[in-house]
């Protein structure tokens, strides 16, 4: 018996999100099904990040084990050729039989909230960008952002429906950058944040508030006082789906 | 009776192109569809390029004749209403009644191509750009695309199904830029071409040159001996059709 570690990168569109549910299908679903053609073993995937619904990834992490006698560094290949197109298989190897890919002492998890900032809708970013039609000030936004880089108690930028007791993450940097911005296309906003883990809908909760800053609806300084009131607030200024994308996890 | 001016963006993965056909649906037929719920008439736009399946469009131009009471300048937000997600009304403004999309001495056409340059390729990247797994030399495509500019017969780079008899067009530029290029996510590198106006599949198939060329399957001065060969070879070389984007026509 092998455990294989797979990096896996899908466009969340036409998914459930990754986690196996009853009204829909999801990433762990398609994987696990795609794997059993591939070995004739009934395998249960373990994924590192369970992305919601519309949520993409361009390095989400999952282990099985498997007797297989495919090569592990081949797997990959082997099991992109029965995948359909919005799911991809990165890379494949071996690692070892106690491996887990949610029990690491050190990691560094990177996500990317996309913005699309124009007067008007562009067809071609729905799908990966949320649509601001409003000025924003990217300046703003990084100076609301600074006060959430270091060691802090995140539970005022967690969904109140999560039930985990230890709501202190580290967030090691928040970049916001912007490209674009012709008279043709609008402006491209990105926020990358990387850190040692993050709360239920934390990132959207986050792109969601510095979202406001930028339009001028919160200051910069009240991103800091949404994190010192450390009050579970319901998600109301939660940022779409679409948006995010899991960049990558780094053990 | 007035004449409206539409610019029209779409994503165009989901339709068999702009010209109303009878096997699939088209954004020209979604557009009359939606103009007659709008304005109760029957109305047949006429559009300035009529793009191929599966290609995109930021701001393809289009005109109609209606009695509509509507305020020409309102008519982009009342067709948004009933568009789906996939097409956008960016502007719509009244033009005199003798106004035609195709026939204006002076207009300057911008396309892009789109290439993702990737070893392993990105479900995110897969609607909007050309997959290419082969290592690019981005400066040897330059040197090739230098010869292009300017104006020549281009019968050389027109697809063989096509029945224009003067198939001389002037290329004003073409460039190439490529950002991105990370550990995690691939290149994309972008073919920007403005001209007079483009022979059937031209910037495809001058994309799909340019390829061969990065690929160094051909070198740069291969596209001067094409271009000046003047023959029409059947479309081997045509890049796909998700690469491409019409982004604007100026007139």
């Amino acid at each position: 018996m092998r455990r294989i570690r797979l990096t896996v990168a899908y466009d969340g569109t036409n998914y459930c999100g990754w986690q196996i549910q009853p009204n829909g299908i999801t990433i762990e679903e398609v994987l696990n099904g795609r794997l059993k053609k591939l070995t004739g073993e009934d395998i249960h995937i373990i994924g590192a990040s369970r992305t919601d619904s519309g949520v993409h990834a361009l390095g989400n992490v999952a282990v099985f084990d498997t007797e297989s006698p495919i090569p592990p560094e081949r797997m990959a290949y082997a099991l992109n050729q029965k995948l359909p197109e919005d799911i991809v298989i990165v890379r494949s190897e071996e690692v070892p039989g106690n491996w887990h890919p949610r029990y690491q002492k050190q990691v560094r998890k990177t996500y990317e909230y996309h913005i699309y900032n124009a007067r008007v809708l562009n067809p071609l970013k729905r799908r990966y960008s949320a649509f601001v039609s409003f000025p924003m000030d990217v300046e703003k936004m990084r100076q609301g952002a600074a006060y959430l880089t270091g060691e802090h108690d995140f539970v005022s930028f967690c969904n109140i429906r999560t039930n985990v007791e230890d709501t202190v993450r580290r967030i090691d940097g928040i970049e916001i950058e912007e490209s674009g911005g012709t008279s043709v296309s609008g402006r491209d906003i990105v926020i990358r944040v990387t850190g040692n883990g993050f709360l239920y809908n934390m990132v959207r909760i986050i792109a969601g508030t510095l979202i406001r800053v930028g339009r001028g609806f919160y200051t910069p300084e009240k991103v800091k006082e949404i994190l010192e009131a450390k009050e579970r607030t319901e998600a109301g200024v939660t940022a779409p789906p679409q948006g995010l994308t899991l960049v990558g996890i780094e053990y």
